[in-house]
């Protein structure tokens, strides 16, 4: 029995991917660019071992088992994986060298997010990540970081971004066959340092469209998709590459805040349209504005940006971080225990108290919005742009001896 | 001493206005389409007197008084009203018959709206109608609408609209000096007498950006903005032209609501971005789009259009208000009186019992939204198509023998 244990991070767009032009082998319409955030607060955490004894295939994620003959895009996943470990098999044994045939054993998977599901976060990214990247790691696959990017994307198109660390693009491509739509690193998590996120969770009652049945929804019936897919985003993609390169928080956060309103544009433009915003994220988007607008030196202090869902992610310079915090902390009260309201491994915010009046220049608007109800924000979360996928110790293993889940839920 | 007093509509746009190419003269970025409601529930008043005898011009908006002087686009209205009337009465004396010289008298202007302006109902466009209906009525002016509605437009954009009754076009027009840019009847209200309208005025403590300012921030910033205005607006004007004369409510409905999407969804992709719709405008829009699709015979059975403001103004086949009117009713309860609730000068829910549980096919969604909490929606006024300005007899005056108002605020 072979087993590994790998983690993945969570990465979120700050161009972002909206329509695929193939759903099978899951091509986008548009190149996307993206942020890796780090595994310390968020991570998907997947043990997969092989084993000449296992009769069939299984699955346990978050605890519970499921069937995985049913899912197809996972399957693609192994598929695709098993079919480079055979090559490498048969190489092997052609050149007298054999290796264990691991591409004929059964599988055994365990995957756990150390963040809820419904939280609304990209789960789907950083999970299909993990599982493509602990099968690589299993099968010991000699190919690159972007040849496995290839191959998560057909698991979860935004999860081929989660294979790197630091900013990362997922360059669309042209061909057919999706050879070329792949993760490439624009630059590590170590060339800008100084850039960190904080994420806002905003509570939502009602479940928003998923976002495969939505983009298709919107590539078929938004009229202003195409001036997006064919002329806004190749403009914006060599923009951000190159704010990126120069560390330019200015460009960034503009490109950013640009983006993400434009994503919720066409997902308006939607026919039926699609809502993913709510008041509390157009509030928390108001104040960001007018902390921008009244900084002191005219620049721009923080960049939000949101998803299929109504969470806020703010892109801000380390500096700033204190007074975002205890700004978002003053407007969205806590009905919660200030360690369940606030992750905060870096400490910035010691000492603070979140929930007090805080007013971050003279000329700052403080009624630019009301205070929000208590909980309108469930919880921040503290975090920054940090490494790829990681590989564990054996002592970190889902599974135990028998290669079945050392937990159940 | 001659005195006038008029009425005119508000209308709604069903292909919406948004940019100008000249901010000075207003023309438009792209033509657009509106239907005029009735003025029985909502109108704008204006008596204008003019006198040798009066020292200045004067001026009172909804009983108070104000300086004519620092309203420039008012002025505008008058410049062109009285250069026109200062022609007639040049020929009239050049052909022996002289007619009074009105355009060297001061005047005194009185108007009110029988709706509060800050409801947020476009009270501009009825207000500047008003204005230069009554004053081509007491200059005696023998010019067509069209050209009264292109002197309103220089008071107000959507203003040339409410000339008309029924069925409205805004063409934008080609000449730099806005000649042919003015507003003409595409159908008389008699023409499709069988559609109404229901507006669900919305609560919302913000005052969103003015339109004015907000529709030229989008045209500088919106990277989607030509794509509306060159390629998607033009061809929706054919084809709600056609949809009007044809009587056809599907493609009618659907355009509206895809033209008030388009219009919103702009807006997001300015920078910064303009809400105007809150949570209870986009539950308006998922209960309306769950009713359409859960119709017996898959046919749209209602239309929600939105303009810079949360309100929805819902159009609707007359048979299917009362359904639409309980529906709303049950979902957006009211926290008032029901007569300060609910206007309903057709009757046509009478009977029902606002509030109640209501499914209007057995298909139809129960949870599409939670019922929201009460007061969410303010008012109800059910209204229809209706006609264009209407001249009041002498004793509907807004001023009294002396020239100022009877009424002060």
């Amino acid at each position: 029995m072979k087993t590994v244990t790998c983690t993945a991070p969570v990465n979120i767009a700050v161009i972002k991917y909206w329509g695929k032009r193939d759903t099978e082998l899951i091509l986008p319409t548009n190149s996307s660019l993206s942020v890796t955030l780090s595994q310390d607060i968020l991570h998907s955490k997947t043990t997969i071992s092989a084993a000449k004894e296992y009769s069939q295939d299984r699955l346990w994620l978050n605890g519970k088992e499921e069937d995985i003959t049913k899912n197809r895009r996972m399957h693609n996943c192994f598929r695709e994986t098993r079919a480079i470990r055979k090559a490498m098999e048969d190489k092997a044994g052609a050149t007298g060298q054999p290796i264990e045939p691991l591409s004929t054993y059964h599988l055994h998977v365990c995957s756990e997010n150390n963040f809820p599901t419904a939280a609304g976060l990209a789960s789907s990214a950083s999970g299909l990540a993990a599982l493509v990247f602990t099968l690589s790691q299993l099968f010991e696959l000699t190919i690159s970081t972007s040849e496995i990017s290839r191959i998560a994307r057909q698991g979860s198109g935004s999860a081929c971004r989660s294979l790197f660390g630091g900013f990362v693009a997922w360059e669309m491509g042209e061909e057919a066959d999706g050879s070329d739509s792949l993760a490439v690193q624009v630059a590590p998590e170590s060339h800008w340092p100084d850039l960190e996120a904080l994420i806002c969770v905003v509570s939502d009652a009602k479940k928003g469209t998923s976002s495969t049945a939505g983009m298709q929804s919107t590539i078929k019936t938004s009229t202003l998709m195409n001036e997006r897919i064919n002329q806004v985003v190749p403009e914006r993609m060599e923009a951000m590459k190159k704010a990126i390169l120069q560390k330019d928080f200015q460009s960034f956060a503009e490109l950013t805040m640009r983006d993400s309103n434009q994503f919720h544009a066409v997902c308006l433009d939607t026919y039926p349209p699609i809502f993913y915003m709510n008041d509390t994220s157009r509030a928390i988007i108001q104040l960001i504005h007018e902390y921008n607008a009244s900084s002191p030196d005219g620049q721009l202090k923080a960049a939000y940006t949101y998803d299929a869902g109504p969470n806020a992610v703010i892109y801000a310079p380390k500096k700033n971080m204190p007074e975002i915090i205890q700004l978002i902390g003053h407007y969205f009260p806590s009905n919660k225990e200030p360690s369940e309201f606030f992750a905060d491994p870096y400490r910035v915010a010691q000492g603070t108290k979140l929930g007090e009046k805080f007013i971050p220049h003279p000329n700052f608007n403080e009624n630019v919005i009301p205070v929000q109800p208590a909980g309108s924000v469930s919880r921040l979360l503290h975090t920054k742009v940090d490494d790829g996928p990681r590989v564990l110790a054996e002592d970190e293993s889902l599974l135990n001896a028998e290669g079945l889940p050392k937990r159940l839920a």
